[in-house]
């Protein structure tokens, strides 16, 4: 773990589950003098401040001093890039962005070159999360253990890569770095194409069958509790790889048709089997 | 719960994972002042006696003292009703035999009527597991909160359900009495299509992916993990019900793919809150 650097000044833009989290894992850890939390509602940020979250908050980040010098976005994946502009635009020369979206070439794209070259945006993904939502599910132990993939441009600035990297390591996470077209297409089949299965095993369910649904059923359906509204622009936003993994997710489950209609056992025993083995090397 | 029986001789045919936790269980909880083992491999069942999960043991019904009076047949869903019949030819009058299997209207089918017509059989299914096998994994608080289905013919004896029940309450579990083949359509939903699911969406990850797979794919995939020598007879046993729940399974998936295709947000918004709904209703 790098050592406390107790200068940084951190804005969190969006103080929900991801953005409440890196807050108290920044405070737990020492390596913010001061956090500032941007919103548009007064009334929650507010509390989050009462709850010991954040410092203080802004509203607006014009009418601001704008005397940070870390900033972590946190809001919903479509809005990520304007965010970024936007707090980009009032930030002091030398301010590092980061973001916490979980697709990545859009928002590099639209984020593009930041207008007077001196405030560094280096996106980044942190690997976990909940289905819940909110601050009040913050945990600073969140990231501890987890990876974050921190995705540069060939032209980023690698000081501001290397820092980006370091906050996160500094909250307990483990760092990779990818191109942000690599990483979308390796999130499509590690969390999106799983999420649209959850949803689509857990909307199968008739009422009258829930008491029958054990263990088993509420693992492979957990994370279709996610909200929507956090979903929808996820899944639009890297929907090329998306469908690309549902049209291999829906070939092999066609297999399973085929040799289930055979009554093929030896066939049904080497496609579970490949899952199995796939699974169990996690 | 129900007052200890304690001439309640317990024999469990397969002392794996789930016969092994039936033992724990009714030996915690004081309902049998006897358990013997029942299997093939003399060694397993030896060291389960030193593990303190069985008193005794017999690697075949014939040669023993035939002295239970309660008998639970855990041993793999296509060798339960012929376990069941060979059980039965050597139990003492009144005995009553149920079992743990998942799939049950080809194990009551099977069994039929018991030769004698004074031992009895009544199917019942456990809806608790574990990925892990063998009775090292077994667990006295298994079934504790679970619910367990009890799927009586019409012609089963009254007092015989009520014993196969009370038993299965007495281990801590809920349970829900219905006809083998409603519940068969049941766990092709709740339990067959998700483990086929679980195992497709392992299948599609590539090796290079892994380190990006987090806690949403692996509650997923965690039940893929399971062991493909006791699911193919469970999915093979209720192939109908499977693939009627794959289909609709796979109709899902499409209302998806083509939403996406289309970037059709207040779809993929309506597909998402139809499975958080389902989900959340749990």
């Amino acid at each position: 773990m790098s050592a406390p650097t107790h200068d940084r000044v951190l804005a969190i833009m969006g103080v929900g589950l991801l953005g409440g989290s890196v807050a108290a894992a920044a405070r737990a850890r020492g390596v913010a003098s001061r956090i500032i939390g941007i919103g548009r509602n007064a009334d929650r940020l507010k509390s989050a401040v009462d709850a010991g979250i954040i410092d203080a908050y802004l509203t607006d980040v014009r009418t601001g001093e704008a005397d940070w010098n870390f900033v972590v976005v946190g809001t919903p994946v479509d809005q990520i890039a304007t965010d970024v502009r936007s707090i980009a635009a009032v930030s002091r020369p030398g301010t590092i962005i980061t973001d916490v979206g979980s697709v990545k070439a859009p928002i590099c794209r639209d984020v593009g070159h930041l207008p007077d070259g001196q405030v560094h945006f280096v996106g980044s993904h942190p690997m976990a999360g909940s289905e819940k939502r909110g601050y009040e599910a913050s945990r600073a132990d969140l990231f501890v253990g987890r990876v974050t993939v921190v995705t540069p441009n060939t032209d980023t600035q690698a000081s501001a890569v290397d820092s980006v990297r370091r906050f996160w390591e500094s909250l307990g996470s483990l760092v990779v770095t990818m191109n942000a077209e690599a990483h979308d297409r390796a999130v499509a089949t590690t969390s999106h194409v799983p999420h649209v299965a959850a949803a689509a095993v857990a909307s199968i369910l008739k009422p009258e069958q829930r008491q029958l649904a054990a263990t088993g059923f509420r693992d492979t359906t957990r994370i279709a509790s996610g909200d929507p509204e956090i979903w929808v622009p996820i899944l639009l936003g890297n929907s090329a790889a998306v469908l690309a993994g549902l049209s291999e997710l829906t070939d092999s489950l066609q297999s399973f048709k085929k040799a289930l209609q055979e009554g093929d056992a030896e066939r049904l025993r080497d496609l579970l089997q490949n899952g199995k083995t796939s699974r169990d090397a996690l």
